[in-house]
């Protein structure tokens, strides 16, 4: 296919989502779950047609010579389709966001004013390997009565084709509206540019992958990106800390899942408990098995590689804790606003006043007082679902459940009023 | 200068920006408006100092051949200072939406949640010639505990520095930290391009002014933009509308302030009230000086010049109307969602049944039922004061007040909590 070609056959889709998207937003909340659950019950029935699309990825994965984590990443087996079918069918249990009166008030003149959730429209999603994504975010952007178009990557083209056609097929069957859904059936490059530049139709573009992702994302986009970038963590030991929780938080937000965007890589501790502090949590985190890099302050208190300027602006996403003594609160606040990438950050004290004043000044979407940062996640803070954990700070910030998936409009209400 | 010392200059007051809005976000709801009122005080004292640089502009204006009414939207005079340093101290009067909890919440393992506003942090704001913008738009970011950069057009620029220079001045004696509001002092074109790839440090820009500025930041920008593009507004007199009623509201709507986003353009009308309803409007127009445009059926009814295609997607901004006949409520969603701008739409009638399927079809920001559309407005919705009127769907849509140039942050609160 030629540039244009594409282009052309991506505006299409975009068109066609857009037209799509206007049928989504007229669907009862009865409407879209009937069609959630026949779409749930087509998954788990089209399990061997999934399969079979899914071994020619794997086929193919073997052949480019990806690694077993990689290829264990494509991989669907009756599990996993079963937990996407599972999936499916929660979503349909979730309260609609849709038609959500946030806000009335009236005015002088009579004017009646609410503020309404509504769908957004129209929403692509860019994302790599993992076929399963195909299907989350769909139903996802569906519950909410939104299009989607969605573009996953080359090594599951054969498997997020299979699970797109048997969502479209059983949700027609259901009621969907005709391009509600549509994938990109092609895995040029180009088509990412090409989407990238569908303002006209596509109101937002949410890529879910790594950072070089993101960041061609965000240099073609045209329309709003929600982006999901690093997360580099910390957590400060305040002079006030009740060590054992400082000693038990630490390590759960470094260890309880290394390579995941909510755990922990910056430890910084108050100078005037490190004496005592850091051995003990040295020991803890030693004893699971986590490599030290500290500053020249908490080498003179732990045995631990040098920390250097780079490392505490690294996510490790492994083993590895950096370790930095501050003389404040103020210290701590100011490293943390500098170095981190505003995902997640956590104060561990008994000061009421001192927490008061981490959460206000750290500029991050979630900021905790004595908890473990592991708690950012859409399911932990009882959304039921998450499409990603923004570090926008505009539209949504920190996780994004159903609601996050909405815009709202203005609906006034009026006698003949006039100006 | 180089385009390299404007990057590095823009680079400056972007980093300080970002340092700034830390020291914003801790100050209190009445040191701001403190700060406030010494800026308004400030605006009055300076007026013959800022008439003596608004001169230096004004007579670039005539020598370059400005219009009349550009050179009138250029000046400064007592008047419009006076109303200048009034804007200022209302903005002090309304209420701060920063750290208001928006929702608070409890999980089962003892957590405490709350989702707390807080400022965006550094916005930039790009604007065209009315010097006047400068300050509205730095002490409503300032009331809302942002940091500012300010990029106005050429025209204005030694008004544009005075104020800046009097609020910055007058500020800091009350309390603003340096760098809250700074003035980019020149204006090559490619500090536009500078200021759209500092995403690091700003959160957000806001261009101000035509769809060519507009055009140009979306294009750049890596951040997210919030966009104010035209208002091309429908008013749809349905079948069951109450006629005195259609006329009043479709003459306010085109004829009140014809130049300005929420103006009529297109109206629609039910092809069963069309041979009583088109002469009666049309006469009360026509009176106004109105120009009308019709398609076929509505040339067959009232004397009128024939619309072309293009008449229907044109925001003409003066005294013309667009006028077309309908034959269901349908075909009247459908035109506006294909041909409208998403901005503001009406129906006129009686019929409740028909009022709700076209304020929840119709796509746009604001949907009226029964009243002018020349109330899309942030005045008019009680919002006290306005930025602008947002035609994006993701963050703010429609008029936006102060709420919206807020984000929020998720505060949890623990006793140890881990996972």
């Amino acid at each position: 296919m030629t540039e244009e070609d594409i282009r052309n056959e991506i505006e299409l889709l975009a068109r066609q989502a857009r037209a799509a998207s206007y049928q989504l937003s007229q669907l009862s909340t009865e409407e879209k779950n009937t069609i959630l659950v026949a779409m749930a019950e087509g998954i788990r029935a089209a399990a061997p047609v999934l399969m079979a699309a899914n071994a020619e990825d794997l086929k193919a994965a073997v052949e480019k010579g990806l690694s077993g984590a990689m290829v264990d990443r494509l991989r669907l087996d009756e599990k996993r389709i079963e937990a996407m079918a599972v999936g499916i069918a929660e979503v349909a249990e979730l309260p609609d966001p849709v038609g959500e009166v946030m806000e009335s008030w009236s005015r002088p003149n009579g004017l009646r004013l609410e503020q309404v959730r509504v769908p957004i429209g129209t929403i692509g999603i860019i994302y790599e390997s993992r076929p399963n994504v195909t299907s989350d975010a769909a139903v996802l952007c569906l519950k909410t009565g939104n299009a989607t178009i969605l573009r996953g990557g080359s090594e599951a083209i054969h498997s997020n084709r299979a699970i797109a056609e048997v969502l479209t097929r059983a949700g027609e069957a259901a009621g969907l509206p005709s391009h509600a859904i549509q994938l990109i059936p092609f895995t040029d490059r180009s088509s990412v540019s090409a989407l990238c530049s569908m303002d006209k139709w596509l109101d937002v573009i949410i890529p879910r992958g790594g950072r070089g992702l993101i960041e061609t994302v965000v240099a073609q986009a045209r329309m709003p990106v929600i982006k999901h970038y690093d997360g580099i963590c910390h957590t400060f030991v305040d002079q006030a800390a009740d060590p054992d929780m400082g000693v038990a938080i630490t390590v759960n937000a470094k260890t309880h899942k290394p390579g995941v965007c909510n755990a922990l890589e910056t430890l910084l501790v108050h100078a005037s408990i490190a004496e005592s502090f850091l051995p003990k949590v040295a020991a803890a985190l030693q004893e699971k098995g986590v490599e030290l890099r500290g500053c020249e302050r908490t080498q003179a208190f732990i045995e631990c590689a040098p920390a250097t300027e780079d490392d505490w602006s690294t996510e490790y996403l492994d083993l590895i804790l950096s370790v930095k003594v501050v003389d404040s609160l103020d210290e701590a606040i100011a490293h943390i606003n500098t170095y981190g990438s505003h995902h997640s950050d956590c104060i561990v004290t008994q000061d009421g006043a001192a927490a008061a004043k981490f959460l206000s000044a750290v500029d991050s979407a979630c900021v905790f007082h004595n908890a473990s940062t592991r708690f950012a996640d859409g399911g932990e803070f009882g959304f039921g679902a998450e499409i990603g954990i923004s570090t926008e700070k505009l539209h949504a910030r920190g996780p994004m459940g159903l609601r996050e998936l909405t815009s709202y409009q203005y609906r006034i209400h009026g006698e003949g009023q006039v100006r």
